[in-house]
């Protein structure tokens, strides 16, 4: 299996962790969301400009595998793959490892695809050159 | 295949809307959360009790499937339904459905355990009661 | 000094506390926005409608003083009250307090306008009109 | 007027926009806290350490100034300055500058205290130190 051939490191801030004193499940998809989009820039991509023209990119489908919590002020790296699964649809393989000892945080499978403003399908080639 | 037995209504709250103008991913997986906790609840569990008292329960894999985007102001339901899946761990199966029209937003499947402050698998009885 | 004249009943989510086990301060500034949202559709103006339509309403000033924390399950009341500031300027007032006690829990000032997605100042009549 | 003397550079995230395609305004308190608790870590106090020693840090009165907003992808700097306000309490004095350009964002005035698990004002030597 492949290793993920982008990512991002970053920081568990303070109010990202709940009662439990952990980061909480909701906040890891913020984690993985934000290294997608910055995955997509080093592409060539911008989210926030792909929305202003019309261009929605949306997720379908999201499997995560939590192996071990992050806690407060936690360096973690987050990876980013992605493949061609249709026409259509293409995965984000996503990992979180905790830094510096690499500990497994997190797996994750993220099935997007791309509308027009009212839902239907639309993949215009710069996405579609994007995700060769 | 059986409908949730038990069920929230809510309403999309403006803050819960990103740039796209529907709610984020993100969001959704603290609807789920809120409506397990009252599931809980009403099975006479309270999560911030079991948290102060050392038992934590935490998700271990999320599987969601998004059909349709909520926006702001959207009521909807979520529903929650629980199966034992193996002896230390428990499956929530989740939908959501806009109302009044019952359009399928979301279906989900969380399997969490519990452990104790120190990560260590531990299902009292009354979680494992809870659970019949 | 007067009541809030419009308020809404809510009740805190587990998600919205951070590991002191009490409500985040950032997570108040959504409770009262979104009471502030409500207010509006009561008035008859729709926030994600204005948007749509370039009627951008921001946040200028927020004063708030924080009482006493909210904690997992409280339920509460957010007040909102409206007062004209200046021609292009005007306040929102607001209270929350803990149910069914009614024990004070934070008091707000929030100083808003209208601008065009320029960020030029613009005060549509049905706005103008709303706030008398 | 003196300026911060400590401060973080941080980029807006696009989860953190909101349906006006700005940060959301509770957004800016979370930039507002992680800078505090970055700034108490410099001072050798660690928030979530003092949360787990039963030393709750806890604010009583916010005013922010909102100047302009910031959008997706935009990096900025979060200054933190502290002063002491009586025997209990100190005030944060934040403010938001956008870079590269320097524009101004959001100044911000936080005044905290410290307190026990039971809400009591406990303010420790090693607090009262930091603060100095």
């Amino acid at each position: 299996m492949s290793s993920p051939s982008f990512f991002l490191e970053l920081t568990v801030r303070d109010y990202e962790c709940d009662m439990q004193g952990i980061v909480n499940n909701a906040v890891y998809l913020h984690y993985l969301e934000h290294a997608r989009h910055e995955y997509l820039k080093y592409k060539g991509l911008n989210f926030a400009e792909l929305t202003r023209d019309g261009i929605i990119l949306v997720v379908k489908r999201s499997e995560i595998d939590y192996h071990h919590p992050l806690r407060s002020g936690d360096s973690f790296r987050v990876g980013c793959l992605i493949e061609r699964v249709s026409p259509l649809r293409f995965a984000f393989v996503q990992q979180i490892y905790r830094l510096p000892d690499l500990r497994p945080i997190l797996s994750a499978r993220i099935i997007g695809t791309s509308v027009n403003r009212s839902g239907r399908p639309f993949l215009p080639d710069k996405i579609d050159l994007a995700f060769e």
